[in-house]
C-alpha cells in the first residue's frame, strides 16, 4: 500500500513511474510535453497518471525551474508557458490525490541518495550537465532547498568575469562555459578556427552542426582534437566543482545529465582537473566525483520517493 | 550554573569572555597570541581562562583555519606554528574541563544568530571581509560545516579566472579581489596609476602605505577617487555574494570583519551591485545584506554559545 507515483516534467516529455516501497518500478508511462500553459500540462499529467494506474497513490512531481514550498512553479526555462502556476493545487484538484512538487534536480538527487550513486552518504551534491546546469543539495542527511526552495542554482555563479554571456544575461557564469551546450559552442569555435576534421566528420561534414555528442564520438576514436576539447571543457567543469567542494565540503558530487554518457572520456580529465583546483587537498579526505546511476528515470523515481513523505 | 567560557584565538590575540545564560558578558580577558606551537598556545589560553574565573565552566574555542569534528586544528593560516594539533584534547587535559573547538567564522555566525544580526532567522550566511574571506553557514536552523567541518571556504572559489593570484596559489579566487587586503591592493594600484591625492594624503603621503582604511577615510570626506575605488571593490564583493545567494537561497547574508566599519560607504554600493548580479530578482523575496552586530567579540561570544551544547 505504500506505492507512489512520480512524474518528471521536462521541456520534451512527461515521464512517469509507479514505484513500490522497495524502489522497484511497477509501471512506466510517457507523453510529449505540451507548451500551451498550465491547463494543458495538467491534462497531459492526468493522462500519464491514469496510464500508470495505482488509483489513489500520492503523486510527486519534479519540474525544472523555480518551485516554491507551496508547489507553485514561478518560472520554468524549458516550459515558458508555465509561469507563476499553482501546479500542486491544480493537480490536487484534478486528481483528488495528495500531490507534492519540487525542482527536478532536487528529486533526481533524492533518487540517487535513495537508490543510486549517493546511497549511504550524508553529504552529497548533484550537478547536472545538460542544456544548462542544474543542482541539488543533500546536507547532513536532509535535502536542502534554501529559504524559499530556490537554492542550488549552481549554474549561476560567476567563474570567469570576462567570459561568455550566460543565457540569464550575466557574464561568465559557470553554466556558460560548463553546460552541455557550452561544450558544443567550444567545439564549434574550435572547428571554425582550427579545422578539427575528425569532429566535423561526426557531424556529417557540417561545421555549424557540431554538438557536444560529436566531440564525444570523435574522442572515443582517439581523435586528438576532440580529446583536447574535452580537456578544456573538463577544466571548465572542474573550476565550478572545486568551488562547490570548497563551499560545501561534501563527501561526493554526483554528475548527471546527458554528458554522463561520455564516461571516462569526461571523468578522466575531470577528476584530474578537480584535484588541481581543490583547496587544501593535503588536509582533506578525497571527494568522490561520480556519474549518476539512474539515468533518465532519476527525476521520476525521486519524485515518487518525495511523495512517500506525504502518503 | 549555565555559564560558559568562549575563546577566540586569532593571529594577533586570544580574546576570552565568560557568558551567562542570557548572553551577557560577565568577564572579559585578552592576551597576545604566541607563535611557538601548540604548547605555548595552551599556556596562553590557560592564562585567559584563569583570568575569566568560573571554575569548571565548559570552554568553547573558535580558531581560524581547518578544524575537524574532533577539535583538531589541521591548519591555521594566521597561526602557522599550530598544525595538525589536537587542540581540544590538549586543552581538555590542561583544564580538566569540557572543551569544544570550531572554526572562528562558524562560531561568529552562531553568535550573530543567537544575539546579533541574524536573530530569528533560519537561513543565514556569514561572510567576513578581512585579511582573507571567512564564512559560515546556518541552514534551516542548524550550523552546517560539511562532511568534515571544512566547508564555508567562501574565499576560495574562482570568480575571475584571469584575475589576480590568491594567497592559496589559485588564480582569481573571490578572496583575491574582495578581501580587505584586496581593497588595499586595488587602492595602491589606483594611486600608482592615477594619482588619488586625497587617498595618499590619508596614508601620510606614502603611496606604498595605502591600505583599505585610507580609502574609507578619504571616502568619508567625499573624495571622488575613493568613492570610485569603493564602487569597484563593492562590485567585486557583490559578485561573490550573488554566487552564494544563487547557491544557498538564504534569508540573509551577514557581513563581518574590519571593513564593516566603513558602514554605508560600503553597504550602499554593495547592495546596489548585489541587486545587479543576483539571479531571478523578480521572482524571489529580497535577501538582506547586513553588517554583523557583535563586532570583535562575536567569535568569543559564539564560542561560549557553542560550549552550552556540551555542558
Amino acid at each position: 500500500m505504500s506505492h507512489t507515483i512520480g512524474l518528471d516534467i521536462g521541456g520534451t516529455k512527461v515521464l512517469g513511474v509507479r514505484l513500490d516501497e522497495h524502489g522497484s518500478i511497477e509501471a512506466e508511462a510517457r507523453q510529449g510535453s505540451p507548451h500551451a500553459g498550465l491547463d494543458a500540462l495538467i491534462a497531459t499529467s492526468l493522462t500519464v497518471v491514469h496510464e500508470l494506474g495505482g488509483d489513489g497513490d500520492p503523486i510527486g512531481v519534479g519540474i525544472a525551474g523555480l518551485v516554491d514550498r507551496g508547489g507553485n512553479v514561478l518560472y520554468s526555462p524549458n516550459l515558458p508557458t508555465v509561469r507563476r502556476a499553482a501546479l500542486r493545487d491544480e493537480l490536487t484538484s484534478a486528481t483528488g490525490r495528495t500531490v507534492v512538487v519540487d525542482n527536478d534536480a532536487n528529486v533526481a538527487l533524492l533518487a540517487e541518495v535513495e537508490y543510486g550513486a549517493a546511497a549511504g552518504r550524508r553529504h552529497a551534491l548533484l550537478v547536472t550537465l545538460g542544456t544548462g546546469i542544474g543542482g541539488g543539495m543533500y546536507l547532513d542527511g536532509r535535502m536542502y532547498g534554501g529559504a524559499n526552495n530556490f537554492g542550488a542554482e549552481f549554474g549561476h555563479f560567476t567563474v570567469d568575469r570576462s567570459g561568455p554571456m550566460c543565457a540569464c544575461g550575466e557574464r561568465g557564469h559557470w553554466e556558460a562555459i560548463a553546460s552541455g551546450s557550452a561544450l558544443g559552442r567550444i567545439a564549434r569555435e574550435f572547428v571554425g578556427r582550427s579545422g578539427g576534421a575528425g569532429i566535423v566528420a561526426e557531424a556529417g561534414g557540417d561545421t555549424a552542426a557540431v554538438q557536444g555528442i560529436h566531440v564525444g564520438h570523435a574522442a572515443s576514436k582517439g581523435d586528438p582534437d576532440a580529446l583536447h576539447i574535452l580537456a578544456v571543457y573538463a577544466d571548465n567543469v572542474a573550476l565550478g566543482l572545486a568551488a562547490l567542494a570548497n563551499i560545501f565540503d561534501p563527501e561526493m558530487i554526483v554528475i548527471g545529465g546527458g554528458l554522463v554518457e561520455l564516461g571516462n572520456l569526461l571523468f578522466g580529465p575531470l577528476r584530474d582537473a578537480f584535484g588541481r583546483h581543490l583547496e587544501g587537498l593535503d588536509y582533506r579526505p578525497a571527494i568522490a566525483v561520480v556519474p549518476a546511476h539512474l539515468g533518465e528515470r532519476a527525476g521520476a523515481i525521486g519524485a515518487a520517493v518525495l511523495a512517500r513523505g506525504v502518503s
